[in-house]
C-alpha cells in the first residue's frame, strides 16, 4: 500500500498527533518508528506538545484547539489532517501563514459513494419500511421505484462527488454536477454547472448529494429556497458537513413534505443531540458521521500521511495539498 | 413500448386471465379490446371460463386451480404466464400437451438486480442498525464493509440472474455464476458453472444470491449442508422461489451463525406466517415477495403478452417461450 521504505528515522524530527481523545490512533507506531511523537487532544496538551514540532498531524476533524494554540507553534513547517473536510483548519492565522496543509483526498470516496449509492437504492426499494414492516411481523406488497436514469445532481465535483457520480452512473443513473465553477462534460457528469446555476438545476432532480467542503460559499447553501426549489419526490442526501445544511430549514421541508426524505450523515452538531426533530421522520435516514469510514480507515489514513512524510523528507511536492483559498484540496487525476 | 398496433380484434377470440383475487388487473382494457375476456381466479370460476378459450393468460404465479380445472380446457392453444417463474404450471398433464408456455422474461430482470444490489450495500453498510439505532435515537459510529472486489455468487444465471451479475459488477463487484450447464465466462460472469461445482465455490463467496427458477434440480438445494459450506461472513439472498431452500435449515444456520446474514423477498409459505423464526433476526431483511416489482409492472406485462398476442395472431414463432422439460425459459440473447 505505502512507500514508507524511503522514510528514514530522524531523532530530530518531531510530530505532534492532534486527535479527539485519550485513545491511542491505530497505525501510530509506524508514525513513532520515524521521529518522535508528542500527542495531544485539547488545547493544553496541544499547547505543550506543539514547541519544536515540525509536522502536525490532525485526525480530530472537529478541532478547535489548533486555533486556540497557535501561537504555541513555533517550528511548523506542514499541516495534514487526516480527513477529507478541512473546514476546522480554516482560520485566519494559519490560512495567512506560509504552512502548507494537506488533506486526505481519495481515502473516503470509495466508501461514501457506496453509501450514497445504497441510501438512493433505500429510497427507491423503500427499505425502511421493509424494515418497519419486518418488526411489527407484518406483509405488506408495494410497487417500488427503479433508479434507471433518475437524475442524480451531485453538489460538489471533486474528488468524493466525482466518485458517488461514477458509481451511480455505473448503476444506471444520469448524472449531472455543481462546482464552483462550470466545466465541459465527462465520462462521469453529463455536465459540471457553477454554483449559481443550482436553483436552476434543483427542479429536475429525483436525488441530491451534497458532496462539497464547507467553505464560506457553501455554509448554508441549502436554505429553504433551496429545498423549495426541489421536486416534492425528490431525496436530499448530505454526506459533506452539516453546516451546509440550514437544519431547521430542512426539519420544515420534511414536515410540510415538500422534499420526499432525506438521508444524512452529517449534522451541524455532532454527536445529533437526542431530542433533535430530524431522528423522528419515517422518511429520513441517519447514519453517525461513518459514512467513508470503512473497515482499516485508521491505518489507511496513516499509510497516505507517511508516503506524503516520505516526499516531505526528501524535499518532493506533498500531495493532496489544500488551497487555503477556497478550502479544499482540489482534485487531480489518478 | 409495445407493438399492438398490429393486433386486430376477432370476436371468434376468447382469452381466460387467471387472475389472483377478486380485483381486476389494471390494463386489461387493453386485452378487451382484441377478444372476448373471461376471469377467473379459482378452480370454479376457472371451469365455467376455459371452455372455448384458445389463450389463458395466468397473472396469479402460485395458481393451482389450472391443474385442477385441467379437464376443461377443451381449446386452448397458449398459455401466458404474466410471471418469471412458472414452476405452479409445471404440472404433468400441462407438460405433456402440446400447448406452449411462456413467460415474462425480461420484465422483472432491472428491478430485481437493483433490489439485490441494495440488499448488498444495506449488509456492507450495516443499514438495518442505522435504522434501529435512529428509532432509538442512539448516534453509534462504526466501520463499515466496501462492497468493492466482494465475490458474489449468482445461482441461476438465466435472464434475472445475468441482469445481477451486471448491476453488481458495474457496482465494482466480482461475479461468478451457476448454472445447469457450465459456460465460457463473459462481460458479466467470470465464469458460468455446472450446479453440481456448488458445493465448491460456496466458501469463496461473500454473497450468494438464488436466481434460479424453481425446478426438480433447485427445490430444497439449499439445505443445511450448503449453509455449512457458505463462510461465516457471508450472505444469502434468495430472489428465486421459498421452495428453493430449506427454510429450518437457513434458520438454524442464521441461529448458529453459521452465515452472517439473510435477505428474503420470497419463501415457501407466502404471507410469511406472523409467527414464524425468520422476521426476528436482526440480521434478515425480509419483503413480501416484492423484488420485481416496479411502478408500472402490471402494465408492463400485459404490454408484454400482447406483443406476443400479436405475433400469435401473425402465426410468428412467440417468444419467451418455457422449455417444459427444464421448466423455464432459456436466457435469450437481446
Amino acid at each position: 500500500m505505502s512507500d514508507n521504505g524511503a522514510i528514514t528515522r530522524s531523532s530530530a524530527l518531531r510530530i505532534t498527533v492532534l486527535t479527539d481523545g485519550d485513545t491511542r490512533p491505530p497505525g501510530l507506531d509506524k508514525v513513532e518508528a520515524i521521529g518522535d511523537v508528542a500527542i495531544a487532544h485539547d488545547e493544553a496538551s496541544l499547547r505543550d506538545a506543539l514547541p519544536g514540532s515540525q509536522i502536525l498531524l490532525v485526525t480530530d476533524f472537529r478541532t478547535a484547539a489548533l486555533e486556540a494554540a497557535w501561537d504555541a507553534a513555533d517550528a511548523l513547517q506542514w499541516i495534514h489532517a487526516a480527513s477529507a473536510g478541512v473546514d476546522a483548519l480554516m482560520f485566519d492565522a494559519l490560512v495567512d501563514s506560509d504552512i502548507p496543509v494537506t488533506n486526505a483526498q481519495g481515502i473516503f470516496d470509495r466508501n461514501i459513494a457506496e453509501y450514497v449509492l445504497g441510501a438512493i437504492l433505500m429510497f427507491a426499494k423503500d427499505s425502511k419500511n421493509n424494515i418497519r414492516y419486518q418488526q411489527a411481523r407484518r406483509w405488506v406488497h408495494r410497487d417500488t421505484e427503479t433508479i434507471e436514469n433518475k437524475k442524480l445532481l451531485v453538489v460538489g465535483a471533486g474528488s468524493i462527488g466525482r466518485h458517488i457520480g461514477q458509481l451511480c452512473r455505473a448503476a444506471g443513473m444520469q448524472i449531472a454536477g455543481v462546482a464552483r465553477r462550470a466545466k465541459p462534460g465527462d465520462d462521469v457528469f453529463d455536465a459540471i454547472h457553477a454554483q449559481d446555476e443550482l436553483d436552476a438545476l434543483l427542479p429536475a432532480a429525483d436525488y441530491v448529494v451534497v458532496a462539497a467542503p464547507l467553505t464560506e460559499d457553501t455554509e448554508g447553501l441549502f436554505d429553504a429556497d433551496r429545498f423549495a426549489a426541489m421536486a416534492p419526490h425528490a431525496r436530499f442526501i448530505n454526506i459533506g458537513r452539516g453546516a451546509i445544511v440550514d437544519t431547521p430549514a430542512l426539519v420544515a421541508a420534511l414536515d410540510d413534505a415538500r422534499i420526499a426524505g432525506a438521508a444524512l450523515d452529517v449534522f451541524d452538531t455532532e454527536p445529533l443531540p437526542e431530542d433533535h426533530p430530524l431522528w423522528q421522520f419515517d422518511n429520513v435516514l441517519i447514519s453517525a458521521h461513518m459514512a467513508g469510514d470503512f473497515i482499516g480507515w485508521r491505518i489507511a489514513l496513516i499509510d497516505q500521511f507517511l508516503d506524503n512524510l516520505s516526499r516531505w523528507q526528501r524535499q518532493e511536492p506533498l500531495f493532496n495539498l489544500v488551497s487555503k483559498r477556497f478550502g479544499y484540496a482540489p482534485s487531480t487525476p489518478r
